[in-house]
């Protein structure tokens, strides 16, 4: 393998080289190894593209910083390299790549696409927040506060708050999304602005973050690659997403941290946004060794994309249409040979498999799936936008372990895949639910049948599940969205969860839904005395529309207060 | 067994039955099984003896409750009785007895013997209180305060005082016994006191605890009784330690909690003391599924009591001294047929056995051991008071499982004990080190080598060694007081640490000191992003004057900022 010293191709710290690193990287893109000089290196977007990125807003042009394209057998060693970016822009972006490793990155903003304010004051019905202008430059402009991201832009605050208990660097307690907080009623002076709120459950001191800026670019995009690795890079700051993976084939992330630039005076990590998206990806997806605190939203997703049917062009062929406005668009939903199942949305029953022959992206968020056989006549009579399709080809196996998933806002772990899941020696304080075993075809359209998950060995802290976000109905939470359950054939199967410790202030530890097949034994459970019980859940561990359920032996300490062990229908 | 309803017998919820129930149980001492009727019971002490009380001040008499005094084969059922006592008094007395089971109490005080403070304000010299008059009463008389403790009794505040947050329920981080919190300095008016404080660490809304009054009786008490089981008591106050165990053969705890009274507002447990005190003891200790939070000292200390040689008076007897104020005159330090070793105070090493023949209870902290055979002439031409002699006959097993150690002062579990102690799948957020294993003979002389130690599948949180307190080297802190360490020959030995999860802001997860034979594998250690890196302890794990260690392989989450992994000498 050729080592290239990038220092001794000028690529050295202080400045701006992105120009001719990408250069340097497009003429050599096979067999090597780039070695970045430590250092801070100013990163900023020389290349524009028209990607569709999953979960992400659609806009006819990204903004790339470093661009891996076509390269194979290549390695980025940062040497613990700084990489500075600034405003809306993607630091990395990998595209056809196989057998990459990145590793010894620092992503960071110094204008962070996310604000910060400290609460210095409070009454029922306002919050003044102190707004640090070097760590957060902004303005009042049109009644609202406005963020410098640099280059002359400035972000509108979108109004949606997120608050940090100061003490414990968590969401605060039954607060997430509900924290009601309001517009901005005055300047006091001195970088302390007053919020209008109602009743607010605050302290002085506490952290009250301030989403501005849209969804638009990732910290790291990789589409259409194979065998990619991430290792020992640490995200403060990025744009949207931090990691957003689509149509991949085994991906690793190890040591890879979403944490707050603490000597920046941070508390927020990442961008607005979530962790890791994983989308129709195959192989195996793999997170080791990986720490989370302070995103704006789930540290990591893995799924699919369910698309519907619009109208059957001929027997073989049928128009989609793809259905959240942040998913469409894919050059690769399907391609000739990839494994395609209908899906009944009301029971959200898989009714029959097809092999896709072509694949054509349309207009308007539609796309031709033409298949080698014309399905069944019963399928092709059907209200075609009565039918989900997925692409079971495009679903991986997902190792998660060892892995450290600080508060975030909103849940720790979604799963929907088929393939096998190990979710195992992980340490958990998320805000809602830890583990949300998800799949839908009606809402987020993110599919889709679990058919193998293990949950082991994984410690849930009495910071789990201590606001409420969707679907959290459990620390963990098997929460699929199924309109119509067919109690015969339940959507998820084969859920073991066992060996686990949680500790939880009687808040419901296991919500089941739609599940044949679930194992929740050899687990311990503490009663938390550091916070009052609060969930609407009235059950430590509830089942609905369950089959072949196993709960126990497991062992309870603490005697919480009158709820239910375990109810069910 | 002959069933004893006691409301049919008059003792019935809403007075004092105290002494009506005392000579119900006096006259029914064998094969019966007591029934309280549920309900609150009034329990005032009528019965005084004098009773040398481990780890506890000496004073003449002690005010007993309810005394159970050789008793055979009998049950007390409470039926979820709250047994609300008042004053100076120890509510539960067991002498003597054999085969008890005490199941299903609630032990309180309704004005506690601890008091604490809201903190309304602070400066950097002042920190203004709210206590609450309801729930502690309280006036000011000699520049301080004093608290009602009923019975026309008040108890002056000691000074010492420890911060709990109110959001977390835990010790403040680096708070401890390090507060800075000082005198009274003036009334602001509406119950509102203002103490000076030297820069203190503090947020509104926060909890001070005010110690106030002596440390003279347990909540429950025990001597020279076997098999005694206590299950299902809840012990929201008491006037010292929660639980004295002493000299008893066979005691098990299951159920067992120390919580505050959330109901009655408050946040502390207990007395102002420990939780459980277990004083050389034989046969098997068990805790199981008990729960502790906001003690004012360790919540479980298992261990003997050393003392020093006086003067030899012949060749087969040895004039001792007990050494420690709160820990002499001990009826049964010793028996005909006892185990005692001889150990030699600096290199704290076991230099001698020899079997007791009598035991003579002397005047001031002394006591005539005279021994079957004459120690050999070497010992007995050393100074006597560099010898420390343990009994070995009293030295008992300890089973510490599915327990839940809440923030408390101070450490978790304390052992010296060189029989087999196994402590696993607990779930523990000490606020100094989670497990001591400690070991004594010039200070507090609470013995004794371990020989025998395992810690297994607990769970220790980022809470864990959040502030100093002696011997708090590390989560867990091996950590003898051996003046003069022999290489050689270290004190502890056998101690296996496994199968942990530690969650861990770069504080050192283990320290060993003088022990031959460690293993630490199997564990994952966390890197805990939510607070600072604070001990002066600059390695993960630090092995000192060890032998035969055996460090990994362990899997390590976070990068632990520069401190090393493993340091040894």
């Amino acid at each position: 393998m050729k080592n290239i010293d990038l220092s001794a191709c000028g690529i050295r710290p202080g400045g701006d080289c992105t120009e001719e690193l990408n250069r340097i990287l497009a003429q050599n893109r096979e067999d090597c190894e780039f070695v970045f000089a430590p250092g801070d290196y100013r990163i900023t977007p020389h290349i524009q593209r028209d990607l569709a990125l999953s979960n992400t807003d659609v806009i006819p042009t990204r903004q790339l910083g470093i661009l891996l394209e076509g390269m194979k057998n290549v390695r980025l060693t940062g040497s613990s390299a700084r990489l500075l970016c600034e405003g809306r822009m993607q630091p990395f972006t990998l595209l056809g790549c196989e057998n990459m490793t990145l590793t010894g990155f620092t992503i960071d903003w110094e204008k962070p696409m996310v604000a910060e304010g400290i609460v210095t004051a409070f009454t029922d019905t306002s919050i003044d927040l102190y707004i640090d202008p070097a760590a957060f430059p902004h303005r009042v402009e049109d009644g609202t506060l406005w963020f410098d991201i640099g280059g002359g832009e400035w972000s509108r605050f979108t109004g949606w708050t997120i608050q940090f208990d100061a003490v414990t660097r968590t969401v605060r307690r039954m607060s997430g999304d509900r924290f009601g907080f309001g517009a901005l009623l005055s300047e006091c002076g001195g970088h302390v602005y007053r919020f209008a709120a109602n009743r607010p459950d605050t302290a002085v001191g506490n952290i009250v973050v301030l989403r501005h800026n849209e969804r638009e670019h990732a910290g790291i995009f990789a589409e259409d690659c194979r065998n990619i690795a991430f290792e020992h890079i640490d995200i403060h700051s990025c744009g949207g997403l931090g990691c957003l993976i689509q149509f991949c084939d085994t991906v690793s992330f190890r040591a890879v941290s979403f944490l707050p630039n603490r000597e920046a005076g941070r508390f927020v990590s990442g961008g607005r946004d979530d962790g890791m998206h994983v989308t129709c990806c195959s192989g195996t997806v793999t997170v080791d060794g990986c720490s989370f605190l302070g995103l704006m939203d789930d540290p990591i997703n893995v799924h699919g994309c369910c698309v519907t049917g619009a109208e059957w062009l001929d027997e073989r062929t049928l128009c989609c249409r793809f259905m959240h406005e942040q998913a469409r668009g894919f050059r690769r939903w399907a391609e000739a040979g990839d494994d395609i199942v209908f899906i009944d949305r009301r029971p959200m029953t898989q009714i029959a498999h097809a092999v896709a022959a072509s694949y054509t992206l349309g207009e308007d968020g539609t796309f031709l799936l033409s298949f080698t056989e014309a399905p069944d006549e019963e399928i092709r009579r059907r209200d075609p936008s009565s039918l989900a399709l997925d692409n079971l080809t495009h679903t991986a196996a997902f190792v998660c372990e060892n892995n450290r998933f600080g508060s975030c806002r909103a849940r720790g772990v979604l799963v929907s895949t088929p393939k096998p899941v190990c979710i195992r020696n992980n340490y958990i304080e998320s805000s809602g639910s830890a583990i949300l075993v998800a799949g839908d075809a009606n809402g987020w359209f993110e599919s889709g049948e679990c058919h193998d998950v293990e949950i082991a060995g994984n410690v849930f802290t009495d910071s789990c599940l201590s606001s409420m976000y969707q679907f959290c109905e459990g620390v963990i939470s098997v929460c699929p969205v199924v309109p119509e359950p067919d109690r015969e054939h339940p959507f998820h199967k084969n859920i073991r969860i066992h060996d686990n410790v949680f500790d939880s202030p009687d808040v419901p530890v296991l919500y089941a839904f739609s599940c044949d097949g679930l194992t929740f034994s050899d687990n311990r459970i503490y009663q938390s005395p550091r916070a009052e019980k609060w969930h609407p859940g009235k059950a430590m561990i509830r089942l609905e529309s369950c089959r072949n359920a196993m709960i126990g032996p497991n062992t309870w300490t603490g005697d919480f207060g009158g709820m239910q062990r375990i109810s069910g229908d």
